[in-house]
């Protein structure tokens, strides 16, 4: 495989290419270092089979030219700011997202590349009526722009499938947590090992504490698609990528307190059902079809959450404080 | 209502407006021409409570300026070119739906506009496993860029009324049919007059003839929707707008030669299952959510399409030459 990944110094990303080049793939990752960091990737820089092109996806002329040479996308770059908060522009994820995927999708079919992975995830289905909610859920209504323009990216490569022929796998992720996620609190576990790093006594809960989500490992992630483009051959593939559980917001923070050490914190809540707007408060994937495909996470969502908060914490000792 | 009506030039928006000022309402209309036409629109310029705005929806301040004093947005702008022929750009969709959609959306919101009246399509559910197809059909993916792009408005507006409050209605169209809509073979309806006009002896069909769709008239349509914002009162209305059956690409050729009298007409089919790449071949909308609320197309498909065919032939014999 000569891939293309996009994205290729985010959390997944970055996992992937470590993945590819030992499977002895030839690698190249784009990445506009937007939210992606260097020491992901540092790494694989001297492999020889891996290179490096720092440019933005917006950038319709830098996109064809990174697919020079590359039989196979995996695109994951997006907006990772899954929060929406008042003041924010309304269109960085349709530009980070939805144009994109576009940029990506057109300059495939110029160099006539046929096989693309994306990373979809389950903020497509909104507040869905079915739960667990499975890949054929009824017409999803997203409340989130992020969720919106993912949707919007799966329906173009659903028409770029149909018209040009790029055969795809869509893959709707869980939450994905991993020690690379861990700086400016985009995550519940960044978000709350800051927190008490900066205040050990109290700790601020975005909603009503009883959101519950379900978790997947980037490691176990990345394994997942690996598996599924090896097994799954339709021409155009949608999986629910997750464990079969979810785990509320307060449990987790009952398990950071406790590996930071820590006693008598005081829980804050903002309250409300959502942590913030367009959240899903509570969601459960049916991950029925990646299972009868013959792939299972070994880690359930508490499982993958404390193996996070255990090498978070382990990575911060031995690198600079989160928030620096 | 102070309302702004997006592609207030086309078959559609005309008739809307004409209908709005008839019930006393204030109308803007907002129109580049590219595919709308002033004629439609002039019979209207002259009323007091009309004003006519020739700018284009990508253009952010002008719709924003256009927002101006507005209080219902109807928002039926749209690239109309549903086909899709190899060497067209493939981002015209995305520019004329998804990037103006947007536009709108967002000027709704720093007005603070708060209700929005959105014209989508049937082509957003694709190759639908459920026939006839309901509102919440399963997990919907487009196999038109025309189909995928409005599928983006509508997560667009789904999302913009869980976060910023604009309630909204959404209706999802049959084929619209209408006396306006005769130009540049742009419908089947018209595709066959212009055919038959060129050479009367023979007449070439898209696909293999058997494609069955389910039509509607332009008029029938706005009283539809007008009927829809009295009486569907939740933040997201979403309703088919058709009536329940289809009719036969041949039947709609038979129908033409006979409307315009001639005989011995060879039919020559291009073959394959759909007309174009993208096209879906056969649907059925399920109408039973707009029955519910208390509103049934009186036209049956053969009906609306027999007016139509009629009126076009009649305006035809007023007006210069089809093509010209």
């Amino acid at each position: 495989m000569k891939a293309l990944i996009t994205g290729a110094a985010g959390c997944i990303g970055s996992d992937l290419a470590e993945a590819l080049l030992a499977r002895g793939h030839h690698v190249a990752g784009i990445d506009n270092l937007s939210s992606g960091k260097l020491e992901h990737i540092s790494p694989l820089m001297g492999q020889k089979n891996f290179r490096f092109i720092e440019r933005d996806l917006e950038d319709m002329a830098a996109v064809e030219a990174a697919m020079l040479d590359i039989d196979f996308v995996w695109h994951l770059a997006a907006n990772p700011d899954v929060k929406f908060t008042e003041g924010d522009a309304t269109d960085k994820d349709l530009r980070q997202n939805t144009l994109c995927t576009y940029n990506v999708l057109e300059a495939m079919r110029r160099r006539s590349i046929k096989q693309l992975v994306f990373s979809s995830t389950s903020a497509v289905y909104g507040i869905c009526p079915v739960q667990p909610i499975p890949e054929n859920a009824p017409f999803p209504q997203p409340i989130s722009l992020y969720g919106a323009t993912k949707l919007s990216c799966e329906a173009l490569i659903s028409t770029f499938q149909n018209l040009f022929g790029i055969q795809s796998w869509i893959f709707r992720f869980a939450n994905i947590v991993g020690p690379k996620v861990r700086k400016r609190g985009r995550t519940v576990i960044g978000d709350f090992i800051l927190r008490l790093t900066q205040d050990p006594r109290k700790l601020v809960i975005l909603g009503d504490g009883k959101q519950a989500k379900s978790y997947l490992s980037s490691g176990e992630c990345v394994q997942a698609m690996l598996y599924a483009i090896e097994n799954a051959k339709a021409r155009l593939n949608v999986y629910n990528l997750g464990c079969d559980d979810s785990l509320p917001v307060t449990t987790i923070a009952d398990m950071v307190v406790e590996a930071m050490g820590l006693t008598g914190v005081q829980y804050e809540f903002t309250g409300g059902e959502g942590g913030w707007p367009g959240d899903v408060p509570r969601f459960l994937l049916d991950v029925g079809a990646i299972h009868r495909l013959g792939w299972k996470a070994r880690l359930n969502s508490r499982e993958a959450v404390a193996g996070a908060i255990r090498s978070t914490l382990a990575l911060m000792t031995s690198a600079p404080a989160v928030g620096a």
